[in-house]
């Protein structure tokens, strides 16, 4: 080792040993302290200077301006911390997601990812397996909209041979439906696509936003009727408002007669397959033709992880696992490879990955699950679920004892909507994340907003969810003598006026 | 603190401690060694246990688990490592990236992801700045195809306005057009947009593998005359087999007469533009309407950092930038933008950058070239692409010293391809690997399988690029010795039969 390389040695050290000492503080700080106020635009840009320099800056330097951006940044970790679908994390799946990226591995082929390859079959058989199918696979996609986005990808081709092809003409008087509870994404993913958002079908949900099933009936009928061909229902496990999920047995029923592709998004509710009574919320969720699932949601390992799993047709008795026309029976491969030979070079046809993704370059989002899985195990999961469900079903109690609040469902899993009386529920989510004391988002129940507290991260304890609670109320209490104030004031207003 | 917040934090220091001495031994390890030899599958599952435990496993032993995956994983930082268009890593860059799984933040709103999107639009107003874009924007998507998709699906429905809700049959007779050395995710993109892969045009590329600009402005002819309709031309700034440059300036003219989309697909060249002679090579690129950059290919940024710029109308002189018809002038928003009331709730909705990205939920990709900026300045990019093209010039011309090797092209970028007289260059490429000597690829010039020789990690030094050579030309030897023990084989083999 000569000079240079000596010092380069220790620079590493020292870098490395500055980034540790940086996460332990930040880690600290998530555990410890309430929400940190977002500051405004205009605080940051004075207080911070973002530019990006001309020249090179020295390690101390650089390290410092990254130092306060991570200081600033809003905590998703903190145990006050309620507004996604998301929170806290897993010390296994970050330590993993780090390493992922010092390892800066590409999954296409087997020749760059190795061992990786292996680790991302084995994470895809197992949710394979968690969700019933008897063959099938998957892959990663960044993000629960863009493993929606391959289902629907493969639902249109299956259905409409030619459109790959040919185009969209192909697939003309295609139709989507999904209850008036889906994700946005469904409707967004059908714009893309070219089978226009036009074509999307907001399905009647019931009183507990669950999709109604003799509605989809009649909305098919319908558009049957009207010439137009039904392309995939979208049932949804764990609804992004109300965490609601739609009868997939009885819409699998629906679908099997009709010879409509089923894909279940459940980006958030996927998880309940862990738990043996709570995975019954997805009864005959192994009919569907395929699953998103985001284990970045209820399962706390960093985002994305997002799996779309496909059913495939199980093979015959002859062994034979083609269809009659001798096509692919990996329906990923079949609707998303390419050839590529500068890339795809070597033997292990089986194991290059490329050949079944949305993305060419691509991270391994599979490797933190396996970590998370490594550290909690079946059991660990189980358990978590059941800590998250008991905290919901905590907030659930003191809305049930508050007569300020009133609880707008009986919620199937994390999201608990309920209102405040004589607050509006968008401006106290403001004012709770104005003070810094709470971060909470609300969302529309029955057309009406509503707060949505979600309880994702099992780290927060009972005495932090009556917390939420104290500050809410006390908040809506400062809100009303505000407000009637306010109303006060404009009373004398238009009494001036008149 | 309490005796269980003090167990925690010590097991929390612990395990930053461990990770950081990982990665300290990584780096070390990419640093000196030699290229891993890939080991099979098989020899993966008999040595590790990927299973998914139903127990939970203690935090020593999960990190061990760890510990042998980083260990075996194919090493993309090594110096024998020339397999893809990436190599290397920037410390800074690995930093941000490890603190980004750490923060996990979201960045579709301005109230999850805070200073994070000022630092996203900081770093994507630069880009814009680079390219020449007087107003524009842009985003980050999740890889360099994912980039194209964007450009291709606002390029569709700006030519097609009603396609976006009515479907594809609304743009039929839509034509792509991109050079027979193109990225394959065109022809991927098309069939998942419902433009359809058959009306992707391969326009014939020049000995050098650019795009020949007369070939282009026939095909269009041609299906003009047809009665379809050209949507949007695909220019390569670096082709990802030769690295060739198609002729933007020209291009755009045509593109300019034509009313046809000109987008450059910049995934891998686009980085040149930070350089003030290299970045001729891009003459023209800001009269593009939009472009894909990856800063994880050149500029050593952890994978994937891919963005998609798109050139919007620039306002009028009395200040509005709304065009005729009232609509938004961020083309991105302008297709990309749905209603999520659940999600978009604060005022700063120009800031809540969910309405501009293909994505739901979406990491930070701009961090971490945020944080490379701040190391490196714009001169250190500047001297990294300087270094990164001597590399690629020694290498020539030791190829060009060599009477075993055949240069193919006059190399525009860091992409040197050749042949080795007497060998094939797959089979070369498979045993420089198998030997865990040096890690390169083939790809097809001009119908040939040749070596690709790709130069991007600038901490490669000439006596390593000196070495590669060797190593290539001694298995070169052993494999013509074996393959004329081969076909001295096969020829007694054919003197039997007769």
């Amino acid at each position: 080792m000569d000079e240079r390389d000596e010092d380069r040695t220790g620079a590493a050290d020292d870098l490395f040993q500055r980034t540790a000492d940086l996460a332990r503080w930040l880690v600290e700080r998530d555990r410890l302290s309430p929400v940190t106020p977002p500051p405004s635009p205009e605080q940051l840009r004075a207080e911070l200077d973002l530019s990006l320099p001309a020249e090179p800056r020295q390690e101390g330097e650089w390290f410092d301006a990254l130092r306060e951006v991570v200081e600033r940044t809003p905590s998703t970790s903190s145990h006050r911390f309620y507004n996604q679908l998301f929170a806290g994390r897993i010390p296994a799946a970050t330590v993993a997601e780090a390493l992922t990226a010092l390892l800066n591995s590409s999954m296409y082929t087997y020749k760059a990812a190795g061992v990786h390859t292996l680790i991302e079959r084995r994470v895809i058989a197992r949710l394979c397996e968690l969700v019933g199918y008897r063959s099938g696979g998957g892959t990663f996609a960044p993000g629960g909209s863009m493993a929606n986005l391959v289902a629907l990808i493969v639902a249109r081709n299956e259905a409409f041979p030619r459109v790959r092809d040919e185009g969209g003409a192909a697939a003309a008087g295609a139709v989507v439906y999904v209850s008036d509870q889906g994700h946005y994404s469904i409707r967004k993913n059908a714009g893309m696509l070219g089978i226009g958002r036009a074509n999307v079908r907001a399905v009647r949900s019931d009183h507990e936003g669950r999709m109604i099933p003799s509605a989809l009936s009649e909305a098919i009928a319908a558009d049957r009727e009207a010439g137009r061909t039904p392309l995939c229902v979208v049932a949804t496990a764990g609804t992004t408002v109300m965490g609601a999920f739609d009868p997939i047995d009885e819409i699998a029923t629906l679908c099997e007669r009709e010879r409509i592709w089923l894909h279940v998004d459940a980006a958030f509710g996927g998880s309940f397959l862990l738990h043996p009574e709570l995975r019954q919320r997805l009864r005959g969720v192994e009919r569907s033709n395929s699953v998103a699932w985001c284990a970045h949601k209820m399962m706390g390992v960093p985002m994305p992880c997002s799996a779309i799993l496909v059913r495939y047709a199980e093979r015959s008795s002859s062994g034979s696992g083609a269809s009659p026309g001798g096509e692919d029976p990996n329906l990923l491969r079949r609707h998303f490879n390419e050839a590529a030979d500068y890339l795809f070079q070597q033997d292990e046809a089986d194991l290059n990955l490329g050949h079944e993704s949305l993305q060419c370059g691509r991270r391994n989002d599979a490797f933190k699950l396996w970590a998370a899985w490594q550290a909690l195990g079946d059991r660990g999961w189980r358990e978590r679920l059941e800590r998250q469900r008991h905290l919901a079903l905590t907030a659930v109690a003191r809305i049930e004892r508050e007569p300020a609040l009133e609880l707008l469902h009986r919620p199937e899993s994390l999201c608990v909507c309920f209102t405040v009386s004589g607050v509006a529920s968008d401006e106290l989510c403001a004012e709770l994340s104005r003070r810094g004391l709470e971060s909470v988002g609300y969302g529309l129940v029955r057309g009406a907003k509503a707060v949505r507290l979600v309880t994702s991260n099992p780290e927060v304890t009972e005495g932090e969810i009556e917390r939420f609670f104290d500050d809410l109320l006390a908040v809506a209490d400062d809100l009303r003598r505000r407000g009637g104030a306010a109303a006060a004031t404009t009373e004398s207003v238009a009494a001036t006026r008149e």
